[in-house]
């Protein structure tokens, strides 16, 4: 008899964001005033940069003529990409070792960090930060990795639990007696915003390499690291290459969340009982994808140029900026909070309910924020505000919360 | 421990046209002479139409204006897509009852076709034609639902066996001992071109409904049924709004490999013991998938505008065109063959091993075209050719075929 996939059952709610866009869509319809102003998703809001259009649109040009047309790609990506990502985000930054044919072009950093699960046997022991980006969580649900939940969290997971004490970057003495076979890192952290060292990094590795356990890392934020300390990538930590798999996306770091361009690295070098990943990886990306949209991929290609860095950088840094107005209402509100130096968001603890304070502010400010414990237990009492609008946008929200929440 | 998904070790070689790509990639560097013709693959060969670029260079216009952006979509699709597909190829066909939200933008019917069956439970029967897109069989054996391979077919699938009595459309008379719970069909027909009758589909509907079984039908080549008396649709038989999902795609239809936009219908009517599968497809999009690029569906879109149409309807015409020069190359050699009609492909038997064929026909006509076998073991003794390419190549592809092969 057909029966379905029962492990969706198990699924808690919607998926967060769905959630979030159904109050805001009531909020909307019932009683909104003001224009509403959305610090919530992480989406950007800067149109892509000059150099990246121009590359676009040659692309479609490309595939208007009858020489230049291209029909299926390869499934991992074009040559021009992923050597241009290993030469400008490997090679420059001191990871020689990192090749173009380490390199897997997607349309998503949540489809690869979804997907990547898929290579493992399904029951193996997950493990994975408390509060983290849900698709980590409901991806290995889905896969059947997990029992039911139980306040609201799954049974069979290893959290790793974030909180003031170690500044929301957990390590790796939490496994000491409940190991992990799969664990999920990402830094800067979605959502906390904060950084992991050089040390810290390096305890994970050493942790993996004499569990051989594998890390699957999630830096779709690297582009926000301004402090030379802090790693922008899991390979610049020595045996990283022998343990770790590195998940990074256009989507924050160019504006693509329109356009869908990611890529993951898997070196030849991550092997399992003698089996190289990466060749398993290969095989899935062969049969289940079928490449990214050229003309993407020539956009894309188009942020590495002179032109496209510096624009980009611009971006970013003004993105950081409106950061650092969001620490600077938090601090005079005197809240504590984290992140927001080197990554897009803050991280706000508020010491009540999360969907309070996110009613709360749409309501009394019409303002889009993410409640805390939509990522986890250990986010709640706490709220992510996201830097990815307009200055003056931010600038109008936060006053608007500002003056909403002294007085309360 | 650390344990990899051991169902990969099952999978018995590398995907077909990573296979072919190996041996033409060889002949190239070895001994080619002439210019080589490629009818192989199936990929389109005829430029994007210029409705369709005009409006792909004008999504890619809105991502760089200040108020024109767009950053995340629906991960669904957007609604002008989404009801442009339900109008013209459903309500404009007498299905009323599709609706927008029954539709889902893809990057690839590879991509949807694969990823369906994680919606179903890992031990529920599969059924599937013999000879087939190997995306079927293959993503199967990766979730775990086959056996090892013997003899060319896996433990526990259900072989629906095409061959010359049944015009390579078989019936659900075949499952009558060996029921199964799920069931690709795919016409007309990737490899061999076939289509089925109404009275055919019928069959299949009324049996799927008879044992509450779901028929996964792929209708990606649907555009190249010219023959009014044979379905485009499955939702053209009764009865299949409540146990079919069809895959369709922009590739073939408006030439998209190298673009990468597709849609699968779900129909709300589709239920499991009371479980829309609507809601788990949606769940599964939300969840591991982030949307189609703005710019793409926007071109995808152009597909459905009065230029868009007859300009497709040219490039359909002429691969079709392409396809009788094949089929009178065939009949000229006596062989007997199958598809091209209603298809850009001709399935054709020729009485010795496929792999045979396929070096036969690269290395003395310089000519790649896809060995049956490679499709499945009633494949065996058979070969695939392909009408993608241009007029003069396919003429000059065939005179070399009919050379070689009426010397031999």
């Amino acid at each position: 008899m057909l029966r379905l996939n029962s492990n969706y059952d198990k699924l808690q709610s919607d998926y967060l964001f769905v959630e979030i866009a159904r109050r805001v869509n009531k909020h909307l319809a019932d009683d909104s005033k003001r224009k509403l102003i959305r610090l919530g998703i992480g989406d950007v809001s800067k149109p892509l940069s000059p150099a990246i259009i121009k590359a676009f649109h040659q692309g479609v040009d490309e595939q208007a003529g009858e020489t230049t047309f291209k029909g299926y790609g390869p499934e991992q990506g074009y040559l021009f990409l992923r050597a241009a990502i290993a030469r400008a985000d490997y090679h420059e930054r001191g990871c020689d070792f990192i090749d173009a044919s380490d390199i897997f072009i997607s349309d998503g950093a949540k489809c690869d960090t979804g997907n990547f699960q898929e290579l493992f046997a399904s029951d193996i022991k997950v493990a994975l930060p408390d509060p983290v980006y849900p698709v980590y969580i409901d991806t290995n649900v889905m896969a059947g990795r997990t029992g039911l939940a139980q306040n609201g969290r799954y049974q069979g997971l290893i959290y790793l639990e974030g909180n003031e004490d170690n500044d929301f970057v957990p390590s790796p003495e939490e496994l000491e007696n409940n190991p992990a076979d799969l664990i999920y890192l990402c830094f800067p952290n979605n959502p906390t915003g904060t950084t992991a060292n050089r040390g810290q990094l390096s305890d994970w590795i050493q942790w993996a390499l004499s569990r051989r356990a594998i890390i699957l890392y999630d830096s779709a934020y690297e582009a926000f690291i301004t402090d030379p300390d802090i790693p922008r990538s899991i390979y610049e930590i020595p045996g990283a290459e022998k343990c770790a798999v590195e998940f990074r996306s256009f989507s924050k770091t160019a504006g693509f969340t329109g356009v869908r361009c990611a890529y993951t690295v898997v070196p030849g070098t991550v092997e399992i009982e003698g089996i190289k990943v990466q060749d398993m990886w290969h095989r899935r990306h062969s049969t289940k994808f079928n490449g990214v949209s050229y003309p993407v991929q020539m956009a894309a290609a188009a942020a590495y140029s002179a032109e496209g860095k510096r624009e980009i950088k611009e971006n970013i840094d003004s993105y950081l900026a409106n950061a650092r107005i969001i620490i600077d209402a938090m601090n005079s509100l005197g809240y504590r909070h984290w992140g927001g130096m080197n990554s897009p968001y803050v991280w706000i603890k508020t010491d009540e309910d999360s969907w309070l304070t996110f009613d709360k502010i749409l309501k009394g400010a019409d303002v889009v924020i993410t409640p805390g414990s939509g990522f986890g237990k250990m986010g709640q009492g706490y709220i992510r505000i996201s830097a990815f609008n307009s200055v003056e946008n931010v600038r109008e929200a936060l006053d608007r919360i500002v003056d909403l929440l002294s007085k309360s």
